[in-house]
């Protein structure tokens, strides 16, 4: 497994790869098995696999976590050579933003409800190192985690709008025995934080149960999420959330025949701001989480 | 040549050139001279030239002259089999920017003077359908005139701000015998407007004579361009400007020793607006218009 830290070894890479099928997965770093199943979907697809370890300023607010986010890159380097990744890519800050950097790719619409309301400037972050990481990497396929919901319809939409030549490959949340929704993040939580944690995930549940009770009614949906988080002392809640799983629109009243429902939300358990969604398929779709 | 209108087809055509080098020259059609010396360029630099004819709706302003830019398709057709070009990329409206697009291509800082004073939305339209085109066509070089100075400074900015992998090459503004400046809009001009026109080409020589006679102070250069302009009654000044040729800040007082200038205008002859300018080298430099 070759590690580089520079652009030009990485275009070096993948013009000696060729035609050669190109999965790549970024990340920034830290990584558990949420990460390693999309490098392992990425190493089943593909003849080759790159992953990036970046940890990204400009996708984090001001008041955010940036300076403290964990960070472990020879832990990370071992877990992927146990994975068959070709290459890992860990630029610097200063190899991505350069002096003087000034532009954006950028996506107006499914960025505005849900994380994007609370995180005003995170998916312009997210979107402009994608686009980059794109061009640098040149991948035939990227991996993105169900867990991060919104930035899979953002990242899918940017790629489409910008003719990005490459399939946005979504994988299932990878969940911890007691539901717990895997994340980096997990690691702030102390003592009682990390069993409260677990309500996000009964609390999709205990939507998911009424969603299979063919409730169709999105604020009844909205509220078994909210009394399951209100019984839960140590959560705060930021959003609950049902909405079109394609738009992110959120739904009012009744959800239409058919149609699925995208069960999504943001809770602080202490200090640690946590998601989780359900991405519950319609009649005529497959069931997807 | 073969002519095409989809996305597939551009992508088809760039496998099968497989490692060849592609040359690019994106236009807005109704080709001048200027666009066949960028043909012409591309030609001699790569194993392969694409040409795109689309006029881009999303750079014109909501009062600029979308609805009667002039179109002739079967004339650049002809034109560019002259020159050997191997495939030209004709896209429809629909095809670039399909039902619910909703991203950008965004430069923030060399897009603000100048142009981008005038014309808010110009730029951002510009970037985001020379990254689609750069994503779609996949150039080693793309090729643009000297004549939109700052669409080259921010084009330039875009592509190595989101690591597009190819060169961004300037071509020479060509001129007609009496020093107008090519462009597609001379076409609007009536008249008297035609030789009034030749006043933006006037006036940048009257700068570029006090330059060579090494005045520095950046004031009596704009008002050796704004004296030349008001002597002619037919041109209404919009602006003149005596910038950074990298940063586009406009000089106040003497330019720094060794520094270039950009000397560039915007020029209302009628309805018609049109630029016109000089890139004068610095004592270091060299010469190039």
């Amino acid at each position: 497994m070759e590690v580089v830290s520079d652009i030009a070894s990485v275009r070096a890479l993948r013009r000696h790869y060729g035609d050669a099928t190109l999965g790549f997965v970024p990340t920034m770093g830290y990584l558990h098995e949420g990460h390693l199943e999309l490098v392992r979907r990425a190493r089943r697809e593909n003849d080759r696999v790159a992953v990036s370890i970046f940890v990204n300023p400009t996708q984090f607010g001001p008041t955010e976590d940036l300076s403290r986010y964990p960070r472990d890159l020879e832990r990370d380097l071992a877990l992927l050579r146990g994975e068959g990744v070709d290459f890992v890519f860990a630029p610097g800050d200063g190899v991505i933003y350069p002096p003087d950097f000034q532009s954006s790719a950028l996506v107006r619409g499914v960025t505005q409800p849900l994380e994007g309301a609370r995180r005003p400037t995170h998916f312009e972050g997210v979107t402009t190192v994608v686009a980059k990481l794109f061009n640098i990497v040149r991948p035939t396929r990227a991996y993105f985690g169900q867990k991060d919901a919104q930035q899979v319809v953002v990242v899918r939409q940017m790629a489409r709008d910008l003719n990005f030549d490459l399939d946005v490959i979504v994988c299932p949340t990878v969940r911890e025995p007691d539901g717990l929704a895997m994340s980096s993040r997990n690691k702030y939580l102390e003592g009682d934080q990390r069993r409260a944690a677990t309500v996000l995930n009964r609390a999709l549940r205990a939507a998911e149960r009424l969603w299979n009770e063919d409730t169709r009614d999105s604020e009844a949906l909205r509220a078994a999420m909210r009394d399951t988080l209100a019984a839960e002392p140590l959560a705060r809640v930021d959003y609950v959330s049902a909405a079109d799983p394609q738009t992110l629109a959120e739904y009012e009243g009744a959800i239409p025949a058919g149609a699925g429902v995208l069960l999504s939300m943001a809770v602080f358990i202490g200090r640690t701001r946590l998601i989780d969604n359900f991405n519950l398929a319609g009649a005529a779709e497959q069931p997807g989480e």
